[in-house]
């Protein structure tokens, strides 16, 4: 098909997939004459991937050339894989000059992690960024420690269990790039409807008082 | 207290301060000297606010403005906090342009909130972002459809639950800043947990096919 093709089928502007051809996220077509190109099912799909990420997902397009180089080599296992994403998605995140005093609360995670019965990497972001987000909540003057995020950890234990659990099923059968969009979409999911949620309860809880 | 010292005890520049107060995102202090002005701990607490906002929860300054000001407004109910954070974070999503025939999972997730017993606004920016995400992964191959997302729903509501609890039983007590940033500080702090969970039990499963 030809890039008009790609363009009507997903709704992305014609400039912006010959943008994705020059950035290389897209490997090029099939010349079939001196100014025009072939583009197949592979095509579609990458393009399909590369807007998921980036739109929904907010994903920048270095990360998502990232995720394609990650995607498209096959030595990578699936937990390689995995921490492709996690690192991609961590990207962004503060370093650690701005932290003020997270050393305490980085102890704490620790421990937390620990009590859980976690096995995560000790380099793990996800440590760091809890260790900050307990102290940036502190130093603004909520009184809570690690402690209150035990049920949001049982919660997602549970949900990555599930999707786990889906990757396994599937096995081979899912091609890798729709396994690293679902990693990245199914937080958008959960943040969405987290904050549904809220909304919900807040509605309840207003007709309760009323 | 200088605004050195406001550096020295958030570890955030001089100079980035100085952008922020040029940027009304700071109060201007009490000047004390032709050049010199005094700041008091609720400058000390709005940097800290402003910058666990754009580093932590990565919005971004206008953003971080728009939250300011919701804060700053006596008038608006907890509800209508809420609104404006949710807004700011659903900030950045793809607009209908681009979104591939998402109308039919669109109609899916309304029968699947309506399912849920979830009263939330018909306008609410969550729908839309949970049809697009179905949508995107069913054309990457993801066999699946919204009620997949049940047990997602459940953790999601069990936590928005528990943290409206921690609000009401603060009550005025909590700084209204403070809660905004406990309400985007807490996804951050789940995606985080999330991640990690996904390690933990790759590493369990690697363990047990080994």
């Amino acid at each position: 098909m030809r890039i008009s093709d790609l363009s009507r089928q997903t709704g992305v502007p014609t400039a912006t997939i010959k943008f994705y051809l020059r950035e290389h996220l897209l490997p090029p077509g099939a010349m079939t004459a001196r100014n025009q190109a072939d583009y197949g099912s592979e095509h579609l799909r990458r393009l399909r991937f590369v807007r998921a990420l980036t739109t929904l997902g907010q994903l920048d397009l270095s990360t998502v050339r990232e995720l394609l180089v990650a995607v498209d080599d096959p030595q990578l296992s699936r937990r390689g894989l995995y921490e492709v994403v996690h690192r991609a998605l961590f990207r962004g995140e503060p370093v650690a000059s701005d932290t003020e005093g997270s050393e305490r609360a980085a102890g704490e995670v620790d421990e937390f992690i620990d009590g859980l019965g976690w096995q995560v990497d000790a380099s793990a972001p996800g440590r760091g960024t809890l260790a900050r987000v307990v102290t940036a909540l502190q130093r603004l003057g909520c009184e809570l420690n690690v402690d209150f995020l035990v049920p949001f950890a049982v919660a997602a234990e549970q949900l990555a269990l599930r999707e786990l659990d889906l990757h396994s099923k599937e096995g081979a059968a899912l091609d890798r790039g729709a396994m690293v969009a679902r990693i990245v979409l199914f937080e958008v999911a959960f943040a969405a409807l987290r904050r549904m949620a809220q909304e919900h309860l807040l509605v309840l809880r207003l007709a309760a008082d009323a």
